[in-house]
């Protein structure tokens, strides 16, 4: 993982000023970067770094003009932090799918087969007739269950389970622990006042580019050849809780430990904060946003809306109508105040003073 | 896993109206069915597709009179769609029991002992002294911790964490990920501010019949000799929080995010809905109903309440309140109203007008 | 793991008054104890078990003055119930750190070193360039990534997740399933409607004393060079979120299932209950405490407050708010009752009456 600075101006469509020989294996802040690392300067602020930096090389704006004599390599682009965003993306990207081979305890079942550039931790399990493409990296304790199909770029970090009949897109990434198709919360009420489980024989389906976070559990549906279906493009935090018959409409982001109950359906681009309960056999128009901890027991069929609450209405109103919730024993102060003042007015009204006591 | 027409007909108690001989391996929906499955019509609606179905045999009730020619054997019974359910859960059962064997590498320790059936997945770690019944499937990553005692059909699901000293009844499936038996909370505060651990040194126990789902946890009681107690029927969904000490009772079912703090009993036939809290050291009369994201600070004495809210209250009255608190703002202007008027009115009152204003 | 009744005594200071060579190989309480076990006497309503205890032994008040005879070896302590949990304290301790040695097969990457009394599980996997101290148990299951510092007398118990360049103290504790490091929630949202997952590079710190439950997701921070931190003595229950650049102050205590998103600084001493949300780029100061499912939405800049609700406020203006709220169907009657007594006392008012209704 070591470029030459000529190869990262290049892959930058940046200008190299001083020695592109040099090697560099890592990026850093400018304050804290050591020989062989790579940092950028983009605010003004820190310019006085960039004379005493020990970086080998540093991205600056092409419109830069140092006052001092600086010792690192300058790489000139149009813009510094983009440019360093860029690297930074490339690298990461690089790093994540930098394992490949097989380690061994491993197992793989029987009619399996992987494409290239994998890598199979010691202790992963991959059940029978799994298909798994190209630049798959599974990690040590992942469980694939039979007949799973997997697709290319993939990442499974340790102890993900898959489920048997699973199917995983292109591009996505499940982080550690996370349970998917795991058997729905169905049970039938018999006449002695116990349950029956319902058998939950669906799987789950998760399209391409699809993130995942960790400890989070999908269940499959309940029917035979039903689906959950997560879809393209959904971001899903950590420790979420997707039942069985969900469908996460695309580019829908969940933060951590929402729960959404059976059958619900979410549309697209939906934001969905942290803590946010679902309840079951809902619809959730696109573009709706939830407030951490809202609470939702009705469809909502309009779009673009802000909601929160337990149950959710709008925001703003939600805020107002809990800044009074807030001074509720001043406001039945108050309320009691007038009462007595009417009742102690010598009026004459026809009024029944018991149906004011509370 | 594939039975004959007559086999299946034998097992429903109903006719064979054709060849009883054709082989079946799968069941379907009348509509997707290819050779080999088998399907059901029940509501009339669906007719037609039983003169197209690809299905090898259909269930039928014994009432029904084709209008045309039907390639697939029949099977005449009372009730198709209950026949067809009855199927359904005797195919998952065979499915979810089918593995058998052990597959290596694989950790047994000393003095452990299982029964007949057992399937044992690769990379499974079972302690010491652990007893374990008949037909019980330990899938790959599980880990039974020393002493542990289970019962006989059971499901332990990938990465199941039995913590030593555990007892699972029979008939049990926990799914992918949960733990029980890790330490409960509990820390005593020292005078510098810090923490000391108490020891927890209890166990779990589960009961028959009882169903866990993925992720969730179940904590030890403290002291030796005490136990968490999940009682016969218990049905848990995922990622759901049990503390230690705590005792839920016979076929209460519990929804997934909910978390119930120590030393708490629930009691029977309670249904507890998601994202639920209840507070430590509390009594839940049985058939207790608790709405989602409901908070418990009390103790309910009364059975069979409908209960939500934080803290819970009756369930229709959160409603008739929550209907207000949504006019909190409108409410607070009219009482506001209220008191300009008598204020403006010019009445000779004794108010003290300053004990008005908000 | 057997000690004599003598050695026990040295241990608590005691006094024997019996056989002191008798052997005792577990504690247990007085009217349960059987022959090799240890019991104490504290509460005077125990006193008759102590003349019929099967207990090799018993712990008494150094004052007790027996009634009948003693079977039991008797050790005198100055408080009977202290020395018996420090007792058990020991034994815990004991009973925690008793494995060691090395099971096979487990995975030990290249450059990796541990110190002594190590315990390492079959199925445990250890990365490359790991450092780990002495007295460190790591349970089956467990994963540790590349570059993971450990300190001395850590549990890692089974199915620990720490990713690459974790760092763990001294004497801390990680319950089953708990993944360290994890990617933070960060995604920048694309002009076409789509999310790009910004790197996460930075790790987590876990300083001396810490305890994790079961469950529990702690992300890594975003930039590389950061961290998201524990501080000393943290105590984390199960199922809890902590996100990417999260610091939690010295013995700050958080129940189950709570949640804290990203950036957020937790301060020292809290005491945090279980289904807690805090938002983003909050600061909470020390000493603060925050009822069960409670919402933050806004820093907390003065110590000490207890604070609950949906955003969180005092917790006793909270449930007298809370007191109104429950009647708000009766106080809004109220209302309506006065404003007819108004429009119906036929007073010469300025009121415009629309006004009044809701």
């Amino acid at each position: 993982m070591e470029f030459t600075i000529s190869q990262i101006a290049a892959m930058l469509g940046g200008e190299v000023k001083g020695d592109g020989q040099g090697k560099i294996n890592m990026l850093a802040k400018i304050q804290d970067a050591k020989p062989g690392q790579i940092a950028f300067l983009s605010n003004p602020k820190y310019e006085n770094y960039i004379y005493t930096t020990q970086a080998s090389a540093v991205i600056v704006s092409k419109d830069f003009t140092p006052r001092k004599e600086i010792k690192a390599t300058l790489i000139l682009v149009a813009d510094p932090y983009n440019s360093f965003t860029q690297l930074l993306e490339e690298y990461h990207k690089m790093m994540s799918f930098q394992k490949t081979g097989i380690e061994e305890p491993s197992f793989m079942g029987n009619k399996s087969v992987a494409g290239k550039n994998i890598y199979r931790g010691a202790f992963s399990y991959i059940g029978h007739n799994v298909k798994i493409g190209d630049n798959v990296k599974i990690y040590p304790h992942v469980f694939v269950g039979d007949n799973v199909v997997i697709g290319n770029n993939v990442i499974l970090h340790p102890n993900v389970k898959l489920y048997a009949d699973t199917k995983i897109g292109n591009n996505c990434v499940l982080h550690a622990g996370t349970v998917v198709g795991s058997d729905g919360f169905g049970f039938a009420p018999q006449s002695d006042g116990t349950y029956k489980s319902i058998p939950q024989m669906g799987n789950v389906i998760i399209e391409d580019d699809v993130v995942i976070g960790a400890n989070t559990v999908i269940d499959c549906a309940t029917m035979y050849g039903d689906s959950t279906v997560i879809r393209q493009g959904v971001k899903l935090d950590n420790l979420i809780q997707i039942a069985h018959n969900v469908e996460v409409g695309k580019n829908t982001v969940i933060a951590a430990q929402t729960g959404i109950s059976g059958s619900t359906k979410l549309g697209e681009h939906c934001v969905i904060a942290g803590q946010v309960g679902i309840a079951g056999h809902l619809f959730i128009a696109n573009n709706t946003s939830i407030g951490a901890q809202g609470g939702i027991s009705k469809s909502i069929k309009e779009e673009g809306q802000k909601l929160i609450g337990y149950p959710v209405f709008d925001v703003k109103d939600y805020f107002r109508s809990y800044a009074v919730f807030k001074k509720l024993p001043d406001l039945n102060d108050r309320l009691r105040q007038l009462e007595k003042m009417i009742q102690g007015s010598g009026q004459d009204t026809p009024v029944n003073q018991d149906s004011l006591s509370q």
